[in-house]
């Protein structure tokens, strides 16, 4: 296998001949060896890298700093790396030094070697098409790299809420076969008062679907990109209406609604906009995290715990006691989100951390949301497909806890007041009598009749004011 | 001082007759005592308390469930606990357990006795005016307290909107003062290309007004009610039409935008929009606190720093060294800002822990966002008082720092090419020349009349694309 | 009342007469308006100083320094601080800026302003004992801050490890108490295999005992203090000899087994005794909170949870539901878990945040530690107070909740085998049966003989091995 | 490919015949899949499962629960599993839920099939060696599963024990080599007294080798086990004199100094030890972090910033910026500690979220740690190889800085007193002239003669008291 010398600002690599980046990202690769986890795993933001050099390189040919036939190329070349063609060539790890340098370089290169190819030239002849005055022309890393991230973004946000939004939608579903299930409500994990078990898991779908919206707003505030900024906002190097052009170009290409900052200095340094994203997928973490702990609740037992629910058994729980079966998928789903909850920390640290004109921790900040929404999208999807469609309720069981409780007495207060209701309760509780006994039997406060009206299936699961 | 006999469903107390609250009011104070900081020490919620007892009673009378000369007197009795007459009377430790129910029976009890007294009757004649069939009635701490603490929020994210406002108006009028004044533009404490201060500060404005969008969007959010949910939100004990009732006198009462939510099962147990909110305030903190950072480092020296700008002098900077200045301003403001942050997680980790029908950390929740709003409140107030309105610029050192840096070789970049400017960048580093000796002089790769052109204050500053 | 003029490098103020703070302080109250806790709030913090200030005096007048005479006085002022009689002077906000000179000031000022008034002179005049030639002689706040700060945080420890030391001796009765409760262990929230209550409980008193000695190494590393180091841990202005002895005389003050740090220039920057501190705090508070679930867990019902113990009642649960009563001690105690939890982030931010030759941000870091002890002291007492010393046991429903578990095959796994126990739990659960019907009389699979030797009282508590 | 047909409680599964785990452990590959991230990628994890079961097939041999010929090939399996020949078999996600039972299952499903083909029989006949009856004899997941992490874990702290005090090696030596550069240091950012650079680095040092002791501290905490408590520490299932024979083979095996914990209830619950780590590992990456921050502060430059030390160049700091270099290695080490910080989070969370008799949340706890210390040890290998190691320092500009300084006033304090020294620096501040001019020459406060005496290299560098 052949090689090739590179040169840089710093001096000569070889290369072989047949990869595609060049001698910077070489460097990168062995500079940074923290995770192992190279850019290639998350193809979105490679694909989002050939968006946005196909968008400068428009945007550099109408406005004639550019060749056009240069441009030809070049625009070709990041085709064939948006179709994900040279995954394989974006190596630099997932965290790095130098603010997505690297990763504004390995793009270059690879897309200068891609074009080069296709003009028939040597990989390396970068007199003809050049990874720093052709491919990148117009550009910074500090505009480039944070657009392409947040391009990436939004790609990876919209397949997040669609499998949010499945996950609402089957909670919703056993919401409604679950509608007629009479079972106790808790407070403080005390028997409060009665309800409608769907009620309890149609609130599950409430409280994803509003995420949805949380998401979005996200989105928008994610969409606001620095393109023409250049090195830090003042727009140095770029050509007078380059980045308007710019932005529409990207906007038609990715057919996202993406706009122009509105102050570039400002765009440049600030990660306000991730800080936001990732309290939202950290809100939608601990939501889903609560609803995990319930379902482990509802389904504790099966003789000695609450036993109002039961999970599809999904593998043997024990490796020693015989026929034990485990809530594992709300219990992986419960761990995800405390990573996510952990990533927004590292996200608050890196936004926290940026000095003057750049957010230097960047990429770590793109390392924490990538795994944060990867991870949390396949808790979600695995929740749904392994756990929620397959739930089962024990509605006899359910059913009779209610009417042995104590808590079914609160139907009384409009009737007898606060006080009586207190003295049958806590009667109740000393005696082990029921509230019918001593409502009705004992103490005659109420009549059976009234009873009757009070205590039907419809208004204990969803109670009319009845004095 | 004479004392009157309570009871309640745990048993009797003895209770000093001057004081307004009662027995339950008087187990909290006896069973909490954590942080020692009473609820009076936030007026603004016992005046929403009070707005919320107010608007259940007139809902109440209108629905016919409270006796109209009762509600009467309740209503006048909110309206003096609003008007902040008997704030000394609420003293349930700031963190408390119960969800919140100490707080609420603190309200119900305080307003039954002022509303006897109108009434010509003794304090503790609960027959007459009873703090839960009374005061309460139709509500349940769950729905009255989360609902008396959002309207307490809106009316402190109000205020402090206005403090962000004013400390962004701070910065831009800096912006403005600072236009003419060219320094270098740093990114990753490196040298990078030059700037104005005053767009540096303008950014600074920018950063900080973005902020006042997202604290709207988030009183939004906590804008969303659940008054008639009473207990876990299936309403049980509430007239029907009560919910849609109660939401509209207050929202009349308040002057706030408030709705009621569509899912009162979710809405009782859902923490969602304070996660939100403290998401909001982590973001600001961390973007005042990156301001700080930047602030402190352009002010460093007077003789080994920075030394771009002048902080105004608060205080002799140490007690060993003479004529020592820090900038302690700043320093106050990055250390409330870490507050926040840990606030966030004290949020964070109460919303995760609620459990089914109710979240019972809410009295922690309320703490952490109370204080972060309080205690950011303050630090930005005196960040811009005494300290952004007084800062001064060293703009002959800037200047001067400019035409000696390397980093000025970019403007050459679309004539010379990025080569040829590192060689520049390269050998200026080595020997210490300057980047026009080397240019012009030495390697006559621009002319004198180019770089005339290039190198103009106004191109320094805000650069056109020059070929 | 009077007043008198001070003047400090930056210009003149007029003090009250009557206060013995100076301008400094005056200036620190007007900077710094933060949180609104005061100085004084923490009693022991204003003791340490007393001891650091009376220990320099010791040390200066032994090395000839420090006129012998004005030392006496400064000792003798330092001493009435010590015991108390001056904390009401002690007013800077507790979170500040300037890394402690303004605390550090404050002490100087009014030791000064007590050794003038002891001397027969007016306060201020100073030329006979001056806050910074005398009282601060050989000392910079960089090094009494901290000294003083960790003198007072091992004291507070030493009352923490009182409360935990009383926690843990609480739950251990229990444990002796409930030890021949037989119980279900869970796993998962899933039934497990027998247990007694009485380990579960001892289990709760070994945790935190364990904490005794984590708090132990914590003091041993606040233990080390940086006296001598002056400024930036060179000594400047330090006479031979002092930093060794100061140390000597602070040790003896206090009792406390301070040793002097082996490289002060480290030492003086560094905020790691601090961080593994407050990691230490947060283990503690982990445990107790996860603690504090498990009781909240075990006594949820008492009809529809588990039910199988009794937390004392501290007060209605409800103002609506009768007869609720809710674990209201635990509750708060999860609570104040998480407002530790949150200041170790706090923290963590502040010693990642400290910069070259020292940490600004010390003054957080002791906001975060003081209340974090404080707040978790509080909890812990009420918890052993209010809560534990309290708690029943419901033994007859514990044992009956075994006997009809599946669990409780596993105690057969070493005579049939994994395979054949899954078999009849797989048929206990399918069909409601017995273990005990299924394994003795249906299968024959053990002798109902094999059976009575197993399934004793003693065996299922602490299982022998049988086959 | 052959398959073999294997079963367990939940039903029947094709396995492909060559492979060596069965049937959960294929249930677990079908279940997790969240980071994508198998438990072969941490081969110490695989090779600690290997020892557990080594050492427990030794204990049951020994005190005859297990057939000695089935307990020889178990043995010899594990060996081959310690050796890592097997790594590729292990394929569980690093998050799962079961709290550790896949990763159990899969070390019993392979061990078992590798003895059954060294037995000579066919893998999945397990009624010749079972993975649970046999492999797993006298073991739960529940006391397994954490023992094998803890080994894994104190192999892993050892390797990064040693990187760590390489580190501190390399920053001694540069201690070393600077110890004759005179350097302003600097207290909140702003000038205060002059040191040496070699005292700066030594304290770096000084920093990292106290961490070394930390870490030891908590391989104490970490080498706790709980061999023989099995389900729920009862030690149900579990021979007598088991616990001790297990644990005394197992420290042999691994060469480290295990011990039985005392409380095997606690122990099967707690994860305070892992919480304690954590810590520790926190505290070491905020200290390296603020170690970086101040290597990019020191480095800031190379015209406008303060430029005292020169870090290796190691690639082009800028696509756009010619001849920029920026500190990239610095920069991805505080990122990683940032990662770290985070992962902190993660525990505590997992910690928290405990119940009852177990912490099912310790798989996310192992992802935690496990990548924390990976993350961090080649984050502190590539500071020292490819940064630390090179740096070089500017001494004539630190020298020349410091004698243009105001701070050096500080050394006439004892001798003309703090408010002399303040009117100097005032004077300076505003004048712009030295300090000697105006101390020796306007005001004639020193003689020359005294300030030669003041200012020699030496004194500076390690100032003597001089009156």
């Amino acid at each position: 296998m052949g090689k090739r010398i590179e040169h840089d600002f710093l001096g000569e690599k070889e290369i072989p001949q047949d990869v595609y980046y060049g001698i910077q990202t070489l460097r990168a690769i062995e500079n940074f060896h923290i995770t192992g986890i190279p850019l290639m795993e998350e193809p979105i933001f490679v694909q989002a890298l050939g968006y946005v050099k196909k968008g400068a390189a428009m945007a550099n040919r109408d406005l004639g700093v550019l060749d056009k036939n240069i441009a030809e190329y070049i625009i070709k070349a990041c085709d064939r790396v948006i179709a994900g063609e040279f995954n394989n060539q974006f190596l630099s790890d997932l965290i790095q030094g130098g603010a997505g340098t690297s990763v504004n370089m390995n793009a270059n290169e690879v897309i200068a070697n891609i074009a080069l190819e296709m003009m028939g030239k040597e990989k390396g002849q970068y007199e003809f098409c050049h990874p720093n005055n052709h491919v990148n022309c117009s550009q910074s890393t500090n505009d480039a790299y944070p657009t392409a991230f947040r391009i990436a973004l939004i790609n990876k946000l919209t397949g997040y809420k669609e499998i949010l939004g499945d996950l609402a939608g089957a909670f919703l579903a056993k919401g409604e076969e679950f509608k007629d299930v009479l079972k106790m409500g808790r407070t403080q994990l005390q028997d409060a008062v009665p309800m409608s078990m769907g009620d309890e898991f149609k609130a599950f779908a409430t409280n994803i679907n509003e995420e949805l919206s949380r998401i979005e707003d996200s989105k928008r505030l994610i969409s606001e990109i620095n393109m023409g900024a250049t090195a830090i906002g003042t727009g140095v190097n770029a050509p007078k209406g380059y980045a308007v052009l710019v932005t529409k170009y990207l906007a038609e290409i990715t057919g996202l609604e993406l706009v122009l900052a509105g102050d570039l200095i400002e765009a440049t340094y600030d990660a306000g906009a991730y800080v936001q994203l990732s309290g939202v997928l950290k809100r939608t973490a601990v939501k889903i995290s609560k609803i995990c702990n319930d379902l482990r609740l509802l389904s504790s037992g099966p003789r000695t715990g609450l036993n109002e629910i039961n999970l599809p058994p999904m593998q043997p729980g024990s490796s020693i006691m015989p026929g034990k079966v485990n809530p594992v998928i709300p219990e992986v789903v419960n761990q995800t989100a405390f990573y996510v909850i952990g990533a927004d920390l590292m996200v608050t640290m890196a936004a926290e951390a940026g000095q003057l004109q750049l957010n230097v921790m960047e990429p770590t900040i793109s390392f924490a949301l990538f795994t944060a929404i990867t991870y949390m999208s396949n808790a979600c999807k695995t929740l749904k497909d392994k756990c929620v469609v397959g739930i089962t309720a024990n509605a006899d069981r359910t059913r009779e806890m209610v009417m042995q409780s104590i808590g079914i007495v609160t139907q009384l207060n409009p009737i007898i007041g606060y006080e009586k209701c207190s003295a049958i309760a806590r009667e109740a509780l000393e005696t082990g009598k029921s509230v019918h006994d001593l409502a009705v039997k004992e103490k005659q406060w109420v009549t059976q009749e009234k009873w009757d009206e009070i205590f039907t299936f419809d208004n204990l699961i969803r109670p009319q004011f009845i004095q």
